[in-house]
C-alpha cells in the first residue's frame, strides 16, 4: 500500500535515499531537549542504516526523558558532552527546523561535512546538503516512515513503536488538527508491524512521578475562572515550585467547556512567573505572550511577568478581553 | 478501498442490508445511558437510513450526555417514556449485549416486532431476526462504517462526525488494545470525509464542568500509594461526593508509572463507599471486585464496601497483595 502524500516528491526522496545509500559512519541529531518525535526518528532511522549494513551514532545535547527509555537503541544515545573527542563528516538532522537548535552536537561536526535535512516544520531554513521539509507529514517520523517505503526498507517491529512514538507525541495522540488521515493511516500500518498501541500510550501518558501527579492536583485546585467562564487560570506557588514543574497542568483550565484560554502561572522566584498559554480556538496566544515579551504558537505560548499573582492574573486577563473582543 | 475485516462475513452484511432496504418506519435504540458508540452510531444509522428514504426513529431510555449535543440529529432523539403512545414493528438495536439492556425503549416496540442487532460484544445474545454482533471490530460504529460501505452508501460529513465519535470512544482515543489496524483506517477515511478530529476530541475531552475539573483536583489531592507504588488509593469524601461524580478520577492512579491498580473510594453515605477499581496490565480487577460482590471487565471493574475510608482501602489493599503475588 502506497500511502505518501503528493506534496513529498519522488526527487526529494531520491536525494535523502541516495545520501543514506552513500552513508557508512554516520551522525544522528535533532534538536536541544528533544521530545517524542526527535528520538522517534533518530532510533528509527539508526535501525534502518543498520539493516543497510551503515553504522550510525545517535549524538543529542541533552540525555531524553526516561518515558522513552523502552525504545530499543535508547541507551546507545551518546550525550554530546561525553564523547567531543570524535567528529562525522556525515550528519543527518532530524525535526530540527534551525541548525544551531542541535546545541552542543555541534562540536561533533566537521566543517567540510555533509548534511541531510529532514524535517516537518514548514519554517524549515533548509541547512542541509540535501533536505526535505514538508508540513504535509504530521512528524518528523511520519516522514522517515514514507523515506522507508520508497527506499523499500523493512519496517520491524521495533521500529515501527520508534516511529509510532513520534506520530503519537506530534500529534498530541491524534487529537491535533495537523494530524492527516494519512499520518492515521502510516500509525496503522506501524501497528500491523508490531507497535503496541496501548503499551505505547501508556509509556507516554502514564507513567509520571507521583510528586508531579500530585502538583497536578495542587494546580486544579487553584483553578479559577474569568471573563464569564472564557479565561481560566491556574497558579502554582514558589513553594509548590520546589516540588517539580507540572507544564501539562494548563490543560486542565482548557478541559472546562466554554474556556478560550487557559493560563498557568508558575512562581519561580517570589514574584517572578513563568506563564504557560493554551488557546482551544478564537484566540491567537503568541500574539498575546508577544505583548509580554514572549512568544509560541497560535494554541500554545508562554511569557515572564513581574509581581503578584493576582497582579499578574490581571493584566493576563485585560490582553484576554482585548483578543476576545 | 475495502476496509473490511475478513470476520465481518459478505452473508452477514447481506442480512442487514436486506433489513435496511425492506425498512421504512423503523425505530433504532440502544443500551440505558447511551454512550458515544450507542449515540453515534444511532445517529449515523438513522443518517443513512434517510439517504435511503427510509424514516428512522431514534427512541433511548435516557436522554444522552450533552457531550454528544453537536452530533446533527441529537435534538431529535425521543426519550422512551415521553412517546409511549406511539410503537414500532421494525427495530434496530445498536450496541447492545442483550435486549433488556435497553430499558424502557421496550414499551414502543410491538411483540411481533422483526429485529436487526448490530454489536461488537462478543457476549451478544443474537437476540434479532438478523444480527451481526462481532468483536473483529472495535465499535458499533465501525460496524456501521463496514456495513454502509458494503451497501455503497454515501457518508456525509455529519455521518462522518457521528461515527468518528464512537469509535474515539470506545477506543479511548485508539489507546485501548481493541483498536485494530483497520479501526485506525477507518477513522482515516472519516476524517477525510470531514470528520473533524480535533473539534471532536475537544468536545469529547474538553467539555467538562468548573465543579467536575475541581472535584478531579480534590481527588488528586489524595492519591497515596501503596505495596511500595504498586497500588494507588485517591478518596471522595461524601461531603466532596455533593458536588459531582468524577468516576474519571480513577484514571490518575494510574497515571503514576509503576502503579499496576488504582481505586476510587467514592463515600456515597457516611461509611458506605462506592469503589472504582482500574488496572495496568499484571491484575484482573473484576475477579478482585467479585470478592466484594462487584463485578466489570479485567481493566475496569466496581463494587460497594463499608467502614471508614482507613478500613475500605486496608482491605482493597490485601486482596490487591494477593492478586500481585
Amino acid at each position: 500500500m502506497n500511502l505518501r502524500p503528493p506534496e513529498l516528491s519522488t526527487s526529494e526522496l531520491d536525494g535523502a535515499a541516495t545520501f543514506l545509500r552513500d552513508s557508512d559512519e554516520v551522525m544522528l541529531t535533532s534538536h536541544v531537549n528533544s521530545d517524542g518525535d526527535g528520538v522517534g526518528s533518530c532510533l528509527a532511522l539508526a535501525g534502518l542504516l543498520r539493516s543497510l549494513g551503515k553504522t550510525p551514532s545517535i549524538v543529542l545535547q541533552d540525555v531524553p526523558a526516561d518515558t522513552y527509555s523502552f525504545l530499543e537503541g535508547f541507551d546507545a544515545i551518546i550525550q554530546a558532552e561525553e564523547s567531543a573527542t570524535r567528529t562525522f563528516d556525515r550528519v543527518i538532522v532530524l525535526d530540527c527546523p534551525e541548525r544551531e537548535r542541535i546545541g552542543r552536537a555541534e562540536h561533533l561536526i566537521t566543517a567540510d561535512a555533509v548534511l541531510l535535512n529532514l524535517d516537518h516544520h514548514l519554517a524549515n531554513q533548509r541547512f542541509g546538503d540535501s533536505n526535505i521539509a514538508s508540513e504535509a507529514v504530521c512528524s518528523t517520523c511520519e516522514l522517515v516512515f514514507h523515506l522507508a517505503s520508497h527506499m523499500g526498507l523493512e519496517i520491524d517491529p521495533a521500529t515501527a513503536a520508534q516511529l509510532y512514538t513520534g506520530i503519537i507525541f506530534d500529534t498530541g495522540n491524534f487529537r491535533y488538527s495537523l494530524t492527516t488521515p494519512v499520518s492515521m493511516e502510516v500509525a496503522a500500518e506501524l501497528v500491523r508491524r508490531g507497535a503496541r498501541l496501548d503499551r505505547i500510550a501508556d509509556r507516554l501518558y502514564n507513567n509520571a512521578t507521583f510528586g508531579s501527579v500530585k502538583l497536578v492536583g495542587r494546580a486544579i485546585e487553584s483553578l479559577e475562572l474569568h471573563s464569564d467562564g472564557l479565561f481560566a487560570t491556574l497558579h502554582l506557588t514558589h513553594q509548590d515550585m520546589q516540588l517539580g514543574d507540572p507544564e501539562a497542568a494548563v490543560n486542565y483550565g482548557l478541559m472546562v467547556g466554554g474556556v478560550e484560554v487557559s493560563a498557568l502561572l508558575k512562581e519561580e522566584q517570589p514574584g517572578k512567573f513563568r506563564v504557560s498559554l493554551r488557546s482551544r480556538e478564537r484566540v491567537d496566544v503568541s500574539a498575546l505572550a508577544h505583548q509580554f515579551g514572549g512568544g509560541g504558537h497560535a494554541r500554545a505560548a508562554g511569557c515572564r511577568l513581574e509581581g503578584t499573582a493576582d497582579e499578574v492574573k490581571q493584566r493576563l486577563h485585560e490582553s484576554v478581553n482585548e483578543a476576545l473582543t
